[in-house]
């Protein structure tokens, strides 16, 4: 074929992909002037919160105790102003995809007023992250102090990104928190649903393949290990054939709970306190307090 | 030690890892003017696919319906001009790997009537991604809308990668339809082998350590979940030892089958029609149309 | 609220986060002139000893077999000072973690003693490196070539950082060898301790989920699927309640052994020469030579 | 010292430079939300006017005329979003500086109004660049063609950046205009003010040094050398010694004058139709149509 | 005016812009495969020759005598293979200059063979470069070392890009050359035409402003300063009135010379064995071996 | 000729390249362990000093009033570190060329103390260069407004570097002062040599070609033209006819002196109090306080 046949082949795809029968439900139209989910932002604002929460670990690690103040005032102050601009445009796409709007400056000022609410409560998530490394440093013989867990352990910046996505989720911000945990699922191999609810003292050993739903709740000093599953069952639909939204259909972890390897919870039953579950099993019904549920033998084949 | 001892230590590394023994089948000689499969061009292949077929949510997205055809436009240019690089890349190192080559310039031209093709492709590619869309919001209580599906749903960006590698592969380029398909798993935990046939409504729900073999065939409508090994039992091998290449041994699996979390289906078995397969259970038999199958129940220890 | 009233929450916060009560145990204190443990330098360190272990495949592809020697020799300098960079960081981080820390040049001396005893062991690394390709090659019947092994196989990733880490394991570097080992399960998905011990032709097919534990011992022409967990089933603990370090706690894998997916095999039992377990099953018990464990048959529903 | 006397030098300093009073006029408070003039974006807006308007010597240079309405396209869309912003920061700044400043969404709308207008004076700018190119073409002995002369010769690249500046300036952009000069100025060593007012078929050899006022008026087919300074003389100051503002003092250059390397000519003077004017002189006073002006003759020494 | 009009307006200059009449003689249009021309690829050439030929100053700064030969060695072929590149660019963009144009494989060819003979050329390069390094410490009292000559001083990064520029252009390689040495001229304010012919131990003080054309003969041990021109008086067009190309109109220096700051010689003229041209002087005829030539005396006003 | 011809070309060049014989004086042995002067560290010094000096318009520019302090400290911080380093290479590279050197760890101590030095000078560095703003907007009628002078004005950023790097001047650094001016040198034409003495209230008019020698002495208010020249006229040689450093032999401008463009000072002589040099002149005699000199008037030709 010669050159103008190619272009002839290439123009055509462009037609054809432009046109707006072909990308309708895939395309974002955007409105001038108004912020985007970006995918680097929210890197650098994930970035900013580790370097905030663990300072030394992420991001400068120069910092001594004398100017420590300098670093995470810098350092608030960006993150004050990334988490604006991408609370906004979650907002934004919030509405827009409910089909009412008709916003701009209110959503600044709302975006605003989340953000400084957000970095409110950051001296909250540190303290709780705090109580996550110690489970992670006492749960694990190879583990030689916090230092090697805070920098090594992925299960540390999977529950980071969980806590602050949660954080947001709890401010009724749509799609950024889920953006937020995507990006430790990818990192880690750990997928927490933003929506969850998880105790202190929480720690994943491992951890690749996790997944923890939107409608769990996790009560404190629950260890689980890598392939656990904490998922739904079954969802209802209503009549139009699409699955209800915002019912409980995720387990329910006491405290004390510990779930080994590739065990899979399924649907909204209670793990009772101090139970322990077996690796590779598939669990559907309840576990009273205190039990231990384990696999059948296998057989020598 | 002095410097110049460890000089001397150097200088020896270098020698003993330059002698031809020492690298004879870890090295890759390279031909002068030949290209190279690079991943960093491939991963900017990936970026230009998915901003073309899913516009305003990858790439840039401050695109609107008027200027569409721009966007889509340069993008397709840029995406021509890599293709035909890499898969020329890719026919060299198939050439190469096979013992007979003198081609050089057929394999441009080659490369660049492949690319074209490929090109003309891309409208059918959206459209069957526009029902893997589709089936991940219908199957996902969590999902608020099909713009945070393409958003955020690992399942997207492992599909979209096979389907453009399974094109590639349709077209008999080596190489660089796994190197695509490996990128989606580094980023995903989603291994998708790209010889593998699937059909239009599929869709993985988390998806960390799904593994879909090279000669699988899925229907329509199938759903898997997180840690869904559709794999090999066992391969024949010739009289030297090697494993015969091509034969059939991954199952098939019918239109609108579920597979739960964790389970392994093995070999050249066929799941039939709305069969449904429960978590955590190692399956090497076929099943019947809408059959049940799960684990034996777990017991208390 | 004004914008004063933002600027009061952003420094209450920068006081609270910079408090030192708040951070206790969270932070790392810097002393000027010491290096620090760089992801970045470490990504460098992986990435120029894949350059030159598998010359032409990563790293400068233009090489070819008259100016190696060149390439190999410059990627030796670079990392030789990269490693003594690195090294010296791991080992300041260590000295500081056991609270007994006087040193400073004495550590440099060390670092660079041992970066060079590192280099000097590279030809060796390379050597069992080319017995685990070949065994990923035999082992799958989808593989075209060498190549293609080392080019998309996410194990030859896995494996090559695990090898590396170990070799700085054995020189008893701190940290590093564990943040290296990371690195490679956030690219893969597989998570090998650098302390395990692991023979010559060894592989893994997929990967996704793979655990290693730290005192494994596994022997030669081992292959395991995705999933598999080499793990500790529960560990002692001191009078304080700490668990106790560097007991043997993970299975010994003898010759040729295969672990199929998502298997899980816990405490230091041991799986004899040529023993193959199943899929899916949980494994305590140490399984004799020769012997094939699988799973319970499961049941229709 | 100690490190504490070092860390105390630090803390001092950095409250010295805090201080208010230290910092009186050289500080930029900015308003939150408030775009900001940034190099960055600038330099990019230059990138993409030369790309728009020499296609194929700047910016992405594999167009060619099937496809470049695609480039243009999406250039055109970036330099407006890329304008609106800097023009909006533009208007900030110049309001802020005026000391009268309340406006913020109306600064918005405006931005985009000039923006849109600039965009559509592009094809007028290349029309009068098209002449530039001739001018130094047919100037030059040495310039072997037109794709010559716009890749390498600076003064395409300084008077690209003044003719864009100039528009901006007619719109009353403030200080925006002045950085795209100073850019080129520091490229080329061309120092030509926005205000000026500059015919068509402009040329300027070498360049390095030239000095253009705000208030010159050079006609069509006027020639310079390298460092020639069209200059101001003097300036009066009002009665609190500040130079006024915005009065004619720099040279009118009537049609086809030619000015050689180093002339400085100064003050609201005429060089009239066709002269010359030789190199290394000081010319205050007007000069006449058609004259010749040279240095008095150097003698031995 | 709203969204829509200005997205017409948007359009309509796209339009415009992209209609051939408005871009002829501006428009680089490209033939699929062929390398381009790259400024980028232009400046890491000019880095790699810079390394090459000052080891340890430019480039990694870290080699040592034990092991520069890697790197001399990687650079080398790092420049060979960018130099065909860019060496075939510049044969196209003569070829299609000329409008005579049906090579491609030829062009290859013939810059693969000009790019290893320039490589031949890099150690007489040097050679020379040493005695321009020599004549710049010898000539300023204020250099402490030849160091501090080859760190800091603009004259060897400007002497540096004309000698690798001359031995393309004596080589015939069109473009290339010029953008070389403008690349210099926009770092240093030196403008030296790729053609002019310069002796050794050659240097300029200073620099900013000098411009030495095309056609100039420059001796052994010739020294400038800041602000000289060797320039062209006038040039004798044809009979369409287009510049008569490759005329000799530029000064000889011979052997000895100095010309102090912002002297202006003129014309094919010739300035005698060691004779000094004083600063701020226009010279047009010819000076005789061992003058001394000045400005008139200024006077008093 | 043959791919095998090139190898050999290309090596031959590398072996003679390598040749001790061949880089002689023209190569920089490293020492293991010792910092380097380099280009991107020096350059982000000049950054960062700018973001101190002018807060808000060079640096992270979003700083208000109540959190400018965090953005000094976290600035100062990294300035203070990149100082140690970079002193500590200039000391080493002044020590090792004065052919004695046996220090390394005094260096580093040395390093610090002169960086803590320099970092206790900024606050009145910033006090005198807000007296060389001050001149610039006096000086020119076409300036709005002091940001405009601080964000555009070249002599801004040339005095800028003048300034710091004189402060290192005075500390005895070598190298490292010249490699600051230089760059401001490259960026605005204006060559300001660090040891040069300069009072307050100085500016620069446009400023390319502009030439102040080693040993200048510029009182307080004098303002000078683009390229203006402020040089030695000879140097006495010693008796090996290498040039004596460190004596006297650049002008000594008084307070209030105006120099127009293009003129030439050369010598130590002595520009009296409120003289007025006029353009393109050559003055090499001292001139009286109040004096106006100008070029003999140019005549037509």
């Amino acid at each position: 074929m010669s050159p103008i046949d190619y272009t002839h082949i290439l123009t055509k795809a462009v037609d054809e992909l432009s046109d707006s029968q072909s990308y309708r439900g895939l395309f974002h139209q955007h409105r001038e002037g108004e912020p985007l989910p970006s995918g680097k932002s929210l890197e650098r604002i994930v970035e900013l919160s580790r370097a905030i929460l663990f300072p030394g670990y992420f991001g400068n690690s120069t910092i001594n105790s004398q100017t420590i103040n300098y670093h995470i005032g810098v350092n608030i102050e960006e993150l004050f102003s990334l988490l604006i601009e991408q609370i906004q445009a979650g907002l934004c796409f919030g509405v827009e995809n409910s089909g009412q709007c008709d916003c701009q400056s209110p959503c600044r000022a709302t975006a605003t007023q989340l953000a400084a609410e957000f970095i409110s409560r950051l001296p909250e998530i540190r303290r709780i992250l705090a109580t996550d490394v110690e489970a992670a440093y006492y749960g694990d013989p190879a583990a030689t102090c916090f230092g090697e867990i805070i920098c090594c352990y992925p299960v540390i910046r999977a529950v980071t990104n969980y806590r602050i996505a949660h954080e947001l989720h709890r401010l009724n911000v749509p799609l950024i928190p889920r953006i937020i945990t995507e990006m430790a699922h990818s990192e880690t191999g750990i997928d927490i649903h933003p929506g969850a609810q998880i105790g202190h003292h929480f720690t994943i050993d491992h951890g690749t393949g996790v997944v923890i739903g939107a409608t769990c709740i996790i009560g404190n000093h629950v260890k689980l290990y890598q392939g656990v599953t904490l998922g739904a069952k079954s969802f209802p639909c209503d009549e139009q054939g699409n699955p209800i939204k915002g019912i409980p259909r995720h387990p329910i972890l006491e405290d004390n709970v510990i779930v080994y390897s590739n065990a899979t919870i399924l649907g909204r039953i209670t793990i009772g306190e101090g139970a322990t579950i077996g690796g590779n099993i598939w669990v559907t019904e309840s576990v009273p307090t205190g039990a231990r549920i384990v696999q059948r033998k296998s057989k020598e084949n």
